[in-house]
C-alpha cells in the first residue's frame, strides 16, 4: 500500500494534465494565446520527486523536488507532439525531459525518464534549451546549451557557455558528439541546426559572445557553416539578424524555434532583449531570410511578435517570454511553445499563411519616434478614407 | 465592408472606453484610487494598428501594434479633460497621443491622430514624458525627453537625454523650439516649466545628471531660468528637493507632474527612486516650494505619497508608479493621472485642502529609524490619551 497522499496527489496531476485548453480571449490576428500553460512543474511525475517507499519516506515528502519546466524544444514524429523541457531542479540543475501528446495543445505527459546525456564534458555543470531539428541525414539533432565554471575567472559565479550537440532517433536513446566549436567565438548560447544542408554544409545559427571580432560589440544572431557534425568546427560566423539601438534587439538577441521552411524563405521566430529598471525583458520576434542564402535577412517586421502578458509577466525570472520551440503541421498550422518567466510553457497557433504575411506584410522598424509616427500616419489616413467611404455607403 | 473582426474588436474596445469608473476600496483619507485604468494599450484606437483595407489586410491583423500607454501629461482646456500620453508602439519607440474627455475619471479617447512633431532633431531617436504647462504667456508648453543614441559609447544601448520642448494652443498643431540647454549639465530628464515667470523668465524644474558640479554626486531636483523660451539656457541650477540616503528620493528623484500653485506655495508632486534586489522601484511623493522663490523647499513630508499597490505592481517595468500629469479644478478637485509599471494610466483623486493638509501637516522624515520611532510615538502617545478620554466619554 502506498501513502494516501500519493493518491490524491496523483488525482490532482490527472486534472491537471487532462485538463482541455481554450483559445484565450486575445485577439491581434497574428496568433492566438492559449488558456492553459502546456506545461508545468505540476506536470513532473511524482515518482521523479516523491520516494514512494512509505518505509523510507514515511511523510511522503518530495525528496528531489522541481522547480520548473519550460524552455522546450518541440517535434512532431509518428503522428504524436513532443517537447523536450528544460526541466529546472529545486537545486537550480537543469536537465531535460520528453513529454509526449497526441494533441499540440494540452495533454503532454513526461516519458518514464528523464534525458540521460552521455557525460562527456567532465566539466559541465549544467545543460539547458535544447533545440530539436529533424535534418534532411535522416538523424533528430538536439543543439543545448553546455556550462562550465569559468576556472579563468575570480568570480565564483562566473560561467562559460558552450554549444553541445547530441542525436537520436527515437528520443529514448541519445548520441552525444563534440560540442560545437566556433573559432571566431569563445562562447556560444542560442545555437540552432537547420535542417537543411546548406552549399553541402551542416548550417547552425549562432549567438556569438565577447570575443567576437569581425562584429565588434554589434552582436546579433550568427550563422556558420560546418562539413563533420561528429566533430563540428565553424570557421567563420556572419550575422544575420542584428542588434539595433532601441529596437526589440537592442541589449541581446538570438535564435528560438527552429526556422521554418517556407516557399518564400524561412521563417525564424527568435528573442530579443532590452534593459529595463527592473531587469532585463525578454520578447519574441520574427524575421525571414532567404531560402538558399539563409543568413541573409530578407524580412524583419518591426517591434516584438509576442510579449510577456498578464500571468505570464511573473516568474522565476520576471518580464521574459521565450522560444526554443515550434511544431508545423501538414496542414500549416504552426504551434509555437513558449515559455513565460523561466517557470512555465505555454502554447500559441497560427498558420504559415498568418506567420508570412505578418513577416513579409508587417512595415519594418522605422527606427526613429518621428518616422514610426510618419508610418502610423500614413496607414491611419488610409483607414480614415475607407472609414469615410465606409460610412458613405451606408455600412457604418 | 470591412473585416468581420473590425465589428468584433470594435464592440470590446467601446465596452473598455464607456465602462464607468469607481472609487477603491482604498483609504488613506489623503486621495482616492480609482478602479480602472484610465488609459490602457486598448484605448488605442484600432485605425492606428490595424490596416482596415481587406485586400491588403486580410487577415485582419496588426500592422503597427502598440505596447503600451503611460506617462501622460494632463491639461484642462475649455471644459475638457485632455490627457497627452506616451504611448509605445511594439517597435519600443513612443510617441505622443492626445486623449479627450468630459469627465476627468473616465471615458478618454484619443484624437484622429497621433501628435506629429516637428523633425528638427536629426539624432532624437525617442521621445516621451511630456509635462504640460498653460503658461502665463498664453501659450501651452509641452516639456518631453528628447533621446538619442550616445555616439561617444563603443556601447550599442548607450543613450543620451534632452529635453525638447513644443508650445501649441489648441493641443493639435505644435511648434517645436529648440532643446533646453543647461550649461552645468551634460544631460536632462523630468523637466518641467512652471506656468508662471519668476524674475521676469521662464522657470525650469530640471534633474541635472551626470557631470552636474556644482551638487557633486548628490543631486536631486534642480531649478533654473531662462530669459528667452524660443532658445532656452539655463546657466545655473539649484537642487530643490534632494536626494537623501535612506529615504524614497535615494536613489534618484525628479519632477512629475507641473507644480500646483496655492496661496501657500507651490506643490509638487513627484517621483523618488530606490533600489531593490529586484531593480529600481518608482514611488511618487510631494513636497512645497515657497511662492516667490519657487527654488526654496518649505514642506516635504516624510515618504511616498503613492506607491505601487495591487495590480499596479506588475507591468513592462514593474514595481513602478509615475506621475507627469495632473488637473486642478475651480472647485478645487485635483486629479492625479500616474502610470503604473510603465503600462498603464490610473487617476487618483483629491483636493487643495487635503493636499495642502498633507504637505504642510505630515511630520517630515526623521532620517533615522531611531527617531521615526520616537516620532511615532509621540504620537500614539498622544492617540491613547484620545481614546482612553473617548472611552470615560462613553463614546467608544
Amino acid at each position: 500500500m502506498l501513502h494516501a497522499e500519493y493518491y490524491n496527489q496523483l488525482q490532482k496531476q490527472e486534472q491537471l494534465i487532462t485538463k482541455q485548453n481554450q483559445p484565450k480571449d486575445f485577439y491581434n490576428g497574428i496568433f492566438t494565446r492559449w488558456q492553459n500553460p502546456v506545461l508545468t512543474r505540476g506536470h513532473i511525475p511524482l515518482f521523479w520527486r516523491y520516494d514512494l517507499d512509505v518505509k523510507t519516506n514515511p511523510f511522503f515528502m518530495e525528496r528531489l523536488g522541481v522547480n520548473a519546466a519550460f524552455n522546450s524544444g518541440a517535434i512532431e514524429l509518428n503522428g504524436k507532439y513532443y517537447l523536450v523541457a528544460r526541466i529546472e531542479g529545486v537545486d537550480r540543475k537543469s536537465f531535460f525531459g520528453v513529454a509526449r501528446s497526441d494533441s499540440p495543445v494540452e495533454g503532454f505527459r513526461f516519458l518514464d525518464y528523464p534525458v540521460r546525456l552521455p557525460d562527456t564534458c567532465p566539466e559541465e555543470v549544467d545543460v539547458y534549451d535544447m533545440r530539436l531539428t529533424q535534418h534532411e541525414d535522416g538523424w533528430i539533432y538536439g543543439v543545448f546549451c553546455s556550462e562550465s565554471k569559468d576556472s579563468a575567472s575570480d568570480d565564483l559565479s562566473a560561467a562559460v557557455a558552450a554549444a553541445g550537440i547530441v542525436r537520436t532517433r527515437d528520443l529514448k536513446t541519445w548520441e552525444r558528439l563534440d560540442n560545437l566549436v566556433t573559432l571566431q567565438s569563445p562562447q556560444q548560447r542560442n545555437v540552432l541546426l537547420l535542417p537543411n544542408f546548406v552549399n553541402g554544409c551542416y548550417a547552425f545559427y549562432t549567438r556569438p559572445m565577447d570575443g567576437f571580432i569581425s562584429t565588434g560589440s554589434g552582436g546579433g544572431i550568427g550563422f556558420g557553416l560546418c562539413k563533420d557534425i561528429t566533430h563540428a568546427v565553424i570557421k567563420e560566423e556572419t550575422i544575420t539578424s542584428a542588434r539595433r539601438f532601441h529596437t526589440v534587439t537592442e541589449g541581446k538577441n538570438g535564435s528560438g524555434a527552429v526556422p521554418i521552411r517556407t516557399e518564400k524563405g524561412w521563417i525564424h521566430i527568435a528573442h530579443g532583449v532590452r534593459n529595463t529598471a527592473a531587469g532585463l525583458r525578454y520578447v519574441i520576434y520574427a524575421f525571414a531570410t532567404d531560402l538558399n542564402e539563409p543568413w541573409k535577412v530578407i524580412a524583419e517586421p518591426g517591434g516584438y511578435l509576442i510579449a510577456p502578458f498578464g500571468e505570464e509577466r511573473i516568474g522565476d525570472v520576471s518580464n521574459v517570454v521565450f522560444t526554443n520551440g515550434a511544431i508545423v503541421r501538414e496542414n500549416g498550422e504552426v504551434y509555437i511553445y513558449y515559455a513565460s518567466s523561466d517557470t512555465r510553457m505555454h502554447v500559441a497557433s497560427t498558420t504559415i499563411d498568418r506567420l508570412l504575411d505578418y513577416v513579409f506584410h508587417s512595415p519594418e522598424d522605422a527606427l526613429r519616434s518621428v518616422d514610426c509616427v510618419s508610418q502610423r500616419c500614413r496607414m491611419i489616413d488610409h483607414n480614415l478614407e475607407i472609414l469615410k467611404r465606409e460610412e458613405k455607403d451606408g455600412n457604418a
